[in-house]
């Protein structure tokens, strides 16, 4: 097969020769003699590598149930509660929600994906289950991270590390936390917890920090203490890292240092509001990985979100103040070839001798791919077209 | 022609008779007979008033031209300096392009607009010619007001103030205005001489307010003090107002009661970054009228921007930390009914008697319609439809 008259980032404009599911070679001719295998026409497509979502809640989201009429406090833990106490009786069916949350990323081209699933006393590990199921069904087309979240707290409710143990024994891939202060109300505690996991079951970290300030840079600088004691350089992450947002130098500028020097990665979503969030061109100067998530789609959490990492991107590049092209075209690489190194993929991206897969979105250039996010993709995976403008073709 | 099974905002379902391009009934039961008129079924469509946008760029939007590869600064300025030297050699036909702007903006239910117009001594009044002759092309079923714009300054730049004269004789219905501190240097002679306009002309006002903090306060507190001395309560507006979004009650709550008191409307866009903006519950309790805008769709100031009011209104609430479905509700409100205040449009929205003039969104109620603002709508102006799923009918 040929996928003729792509445009490249670069401008060009080249031909894809697929076989055996991979690229058997790239041209830049025009394709003058019908050759004997299937052509496809592809002018005014863009060449992209398939997308990563490296924040993603699979467990939570209501897509396609009834309306989540929501009624709730303002704050985190009004959202924690209410989810951990009515995901069951509202009708969540972790195998079949994630199943559509899957379907729909893969829609807009996300092919690979961390995502949280909550582990807590009041659920158990019904919801691990029924994304483990989903994640089985999708192997082959979806590379999915899972990491097993204590979202109401590890230490402060009982019997929940109890719990991650066995989520860690039953598949899941990472460790997770939350907010060691605000939540567990016990900073050295948890993070110790976290990391005591994490050796025990030789699996990598990624925490939820929210905490702010002050508080949060003191969270992360035990973070960067215990990745160094424990050797997990290079395995740990961090999602959000609002601390990181100050406009306090004398704050930030050691946590970088500390951050570049643990290897440590920043996962963030670029919120659209006040709330202040990792500067990710300053990030990515200190040396340091930064790689972003959708984070909740169409949930109890927040009514927001269409599960297009291409939105996603935007909503970062907004969020950063920036307008250049090539400040968007480092925001791309958040969600492709930084995550790709979170990931350890390697043959990623659409190269001679890779898997064909990578996605074709309607567009001159990268910025105009993220800024008008079109409907009009192709979206690949070993050679195969497996979905095609926002529709899930498996 | 019956537009039969609608989903209201309150959860019922009506059909909707139309005759003579007007609402000539709407009635609850299902239609068992068929009637002699047309019935098209909207089953899963949420009825909506016709939508606002008050705040655009009619005169900027390079949509449909070359890319524009922005390489600017970061600074206001740079980005006024910018366009009034190469929107020409650019190639921005104004005509042309707000005629783009307003047929997006209709295909996706926007069928009122106030736009501010560029004036400047080195385009003159062709820009505001151009857009002039787009709202004559389109007068039957598009509203818009429009604001002569000195954004490169009003009394800094001599010659100004006598093309904002000529713009206000040729057609421009609004006064507008921009910084007079921070871009006219002189927040006193600025405001005096955007007042003088007014009064001679008897043309309302709308002053572009980023000044941020004490200075905008300033700035805020001479508009108030000159609204009340012209008797202009009821007749100016002030965009963006970011000073409205201190943390500083001590600066905010004073203003409030100016701004109520002198009747002045607050329109904002939400932006979608760390930029405090005016909070719209606190402004809507402080009894100001508050409406909201797109701004910049796709030109040299901005990248983004899609023409779509849904999505704008969605940004609003992520960036007053909506949630709740409340408060989705209340959000919606800006760029419907509080607009229509604005505009003083009398028989405005879908009731019987009034102009058959709404928008049908597949949607089950007003919260999804904002956070999936879908492609699936249907536009109806004066009974008829002029646009569907994106695309102007026209």
């Amino acid at each position: 097969m040929i996928l003729q008259n792509i445009t490249t980032a670069k401008g060009t404009n080249i031909n894809i020769h697929i076989r055996n599911g991979k690229i058997a070679s790239i041209s830049e001719n025009l394709i003058e003699f019908p050759p004997k295998e299937e052509i496809l026409d592809a002018s005014g497509y863009l060449l992209l590598p398939a997308f990563f979502d490296t924040h993603a809640h699979l467990d939570k989201t209501v897509l396609g149930m009834d309306w989540f009429y929501n009624d709730l406090g303002s704050n985190r833990i009004d959202r924690i509660e209410n989810e951990r106490k009515n995901r069951t009786s509202f009708g969540i069916d972790t195998f079949r929600q994630a199943s559509r949350l899957m379907e729909l990323s893969i829609s807009k081209g996300t092919l690979y994906m961390r995502s949280h699933v909550d582990i807590d006393t009041d659920n158990g590990l019904k919801g691990l289950e029924g994304v483990l199921q989903a994640k089985e069904k999708y192997k082959d087309i979806f590379h999915l991270e899972l990491a097993a979240f204590p979202q109401s707290g590890l230490l402060i409710r009982p019997g929940t590390y109890e719990l991650m143990e066995k989520a860690l024994e039953m598949g899941a891939d990472i460790v997770g936390g939350i907010d060691p202060a605000e939540i567990d109300r016990d900073p050295k505690g948890s993070v110790h917890a976290i990391f005591q996991l994490a050796e025990k079951y030789n699996r990598p970290i990624d925490i939820h920090l929210h905490e702010a300030e002050e508080l949060g840079a003191f969270t992360m600088g035990l973070i960067i203490e215990h990745t160094l004691a424990s050797g997990m350089q290079g395995k740990v992450s961090i999602s959000h890292a609002f601390c990181l947002g100050s406009q306090k130098k004398e704050l930030v500028v050691p946590l970088l240092e500390g951050l570049a020097h643990a290897g440590i990665t920043i996962i963030t979503c670029g919120q659209p509001n006040t709330t202040s969030v990792p500067r990710i061109r300053e990030v990515s100067d200190a040396g340091i990985n930064i790689c972003g998530g959708n984070d909740d789609i169409r949930d109890m959490w927040s009514p927001y979100g269409s599960g297009d990492i291409l939105e996603r991107i935007q909503f970062i590049a907004m969020k950063n103040y920036f307008r250049k092209d090539k400040d968007l075209e480092f925001t791309m690489k958040l969600c492709t070839e930084n995550a790709a190194k979170l990931f350890n993929i390697e043959k990623y991206g659409p190269y001679t001798g890779n898997p064909a897969t990578f996605v074709l979105v309607k567009a001159r250039n990268i910025s105009e791919s993220i800024v008008t996010y079109p409907k009009e993709r192709m979206v690949f995976c070993n050679g195969k077209m497996i979905a095609k403008d926002w529709a899930y073709l498996g």
